[in-house]
């Protein structure tokens, strides 16, 4: 199927192909492909080929990729997998392979604006029994539209970054007066974020059905969380704080065409949504993350029980007219399973500190200074292959 | 003073010089300074002086510059007085001086994120009163910490961009399920907007005495606002498409080193403030915006009155590690004052719809479609002189 040595269980088979910016010692950063254990060099690969639009591939950031739109998108993934397939290939490509091992990923691309969706009922259901365990769980706009609201663009990093602990202000219901000082309940939030190529016109709202005409692909995303700050501040403009200081991405953008064999009928919504978010083909896809706490398996949160679609999402993020531009990152909010060991934060999977989970042998609730935490996902298309989305990592430093 | 004829109550007088981005006919858009009716075009005269950096006046956005820090503004503001006291430089500034009337303003500088806050507590006071009318109006967090979120970056317009009314979700309290539509409480809100220039680091926040070796200057903005939409989504994650459709901003960026002379102190923060928001030296700007629909005065806020000072803004917003960039653009949240002929936005001033106000001899509450808002903004200074920031203004275009 490739001439390529593709491992066993390699997340990077030979249909999946997903772009990334990665460097080599001091080399410029410039666009690869991942296969296997390696990356193709498409820069180099492209350039001897003298490919049309070649100059994308050497740029250090996916964005001008990105900005050709669907039909480039298509085409590009037809070389490669030609590339990749055709042995004839073989002496253009070869000279090309770097090992994984060698090289520095690098953020895939320059964030334009990020929004945080809110798309898993159970996550939302188990937030809102946590922070507001006085009134119903699940607020009465929840299912009518997908609650979202914008994050810190700036602050998105690549996998690897460190994360240092934020402080900020907080204040538990029993005392007088806010404290400022570091965070004492630093969260994680397992997200799948959608990144969005090709541009759409301010004024001009994108339908469900022009999702593929916009959205490239998909990263895996660890949207930082300081539970603390955020219960103190969110009242009533949403989330600031909270999350701003850091939110981190995988460095593989896997396309939707790759995942597009593991697309999944949506489950039912009740009550019907409103036209503008309604559809025939509405999808969602069979990802299954996996997050490890210093090593340690600690849940295993599958994406397709996710409430909303994405499609909805973006029908949603521009029913208002609002443009979209090539860059902007939207994530699917937290993804909970109905498990325990399907939670996809750890305020949930201690319920708010209070029911710790054992790690390593030591009973944990939230991050601890030097805690890494790595998340991985894959897709399973419905032959039962694997369409790995890679993994997003970062260490907790101590607070400055 | 000046060698240049001003014509008299100009709002840009020779100690003002605001920057922006201009173009002439199909000419590459430039920097240039405005001053009286007249836009001094400093791409050329930089290049013709052989100024060191001159190049940076030569970009389409004021980024470059931005980027170049306080240093680089306070030289470049040296240097302007320079040319226009100094009648010596006259042979060489006045060919490249162009009547505003003859170009063409676009957006001063591109927009990296985009934060808006919610600073004025008479605002915050009657919002509450008319979102939350059975709570206390004012929330608890409010005094403790300058409250804000996110909004989108992508949609903040230059002045002078027509507005399509949105459409979106919204569900009066009487009914039973949301319905889609065009937005039928379009509102503005009259802000202050501060535009930074020189980035920070990620985890090292930005003190309350470092504000000015971050922000370059400020802007006008009106940050359009759905009040239907924004009143069925924003709990609990807060406003999203009730205001990311647009936010306009006026062209001519006027730096803090000319806004100086207008500088008041701060008024009583009671409680007192946590030690990272607290500072000797914090100060408010005296500066006054007058509200035009479509031609008649209706409201004039006063920026003197607003409780948190744009120190605190920037320290809040970066005291939990996030960086900040060139382009950031942060507002102060609508501005209103105690009386109703100084409130900063049209659900304030005709009171949720429930008091119209007279204009042109008509009721009005919320905008109409053809509806022109126009905002206009001068600050003054201890002894008098006026420092315009000019205006931003835009017209309703109906639903699409």
């Amino acid at each position: 199927m490739t001439w390529i040595e593709i491992p066993a269980n390699s997340p990077f088979g030979p249909e999946n192909l997903p772009l990334g910016i990665f460097r080599v010692g001091d080399e410029e950063p410039r666009v690869g492909a991942a296969i296997g254990d390696q990356v193709i060099d498409l820069a180099l690969v492209a350039s001897a080929q003298m490919l049309d639009g070649a100059q994308v591939f050497a740029e250090p950031t996916l964005n001008a990729f990105l900005a050709r739109g669907p039909r480039t998108w298509h085409a590009t993934r037809g070389w490669l997998l030609q590339l990749v397939w055709n042995s004839n290939e073989r002496d253009a490509v070869e000279p090309h392979l770097i090992p994984q091992s060698a090289v520095t990923m690098l953020m895939p691309f320059e964030v334009a604006d990020y929004v945080d969706f809110y798309a898993s009922e159970r996550h939302a259901t188990n937030l809102g029994r946590l922070f507001r365990p006085d009134s119903a769980p699940l607020l009465p706009n929840w299912k009518h539209l997908p609650v979202g609201y914008h994050g810190r663009a700036g602050t998105v990093v690549a996998s690897g970054t460190d994360i240092v602990r934020p402080s900020g202000q907080r204040k538990a219901p029993a005392d007088d007066a806010p404290t400022y000082g570091p965070s004492q309940r630093l969260d994680i939030e397992v997200e799948l974020g959608f990144v969005v190529g090709s541009p759409s016109k301010l004024g001009k709202p994108v339908s469900v059905d022009d999702f593929r005409d916009h959205v490239y692909g998909v990263v895996v995303v660890n949207d930082w969380s300081a539970r603390d700050l955020q219960a103190w501040e969110y009242v009533p403009l949403g989330p600031f704080l909270g999350k701003s200081f850091a939110t981190s991405i995988s460095p593989w953008v896997v396309s939707l065409e790759a995942l597009e064999a593991a697309a999944v009928p949506l489950g039912k919504q009740e009550p019907p949504v409103l036209p503008y978010l309604a559809g025939d083909r509405l999808t969602n896809y069979d990802i299954t993350f996996e997050v490890y706490l210093n090593g340690q398996l600690v849940s295993s949160p599958p994406y397709k029980e996710m409430y909303w679609s994405p499609a909805q999402m973006l029908a949603h993020l521009s029913v208002n007219g609002a443009s979209v531009r090539t860059g902007d990152l939207f994530a699917s909010g937290t993804v909970s399973g109905v498990r325990k060991d399907q939670r996809g934060s750890f305020i949930e999977l201690s319920w708010g500190g209070r029911e710790p989970l054992t790690v390593n042998g030591e009973e944990r609730t939230f991050l601890q200074d030097g805690d890494e935490v790595t998340i991985t996902a894959h897709a399973t298309a419905a032959d039962g292959t694997l369409i790995g989305l890679g993994s997003v990592t970062g260490r907790i430093l101590p607070a400055i």
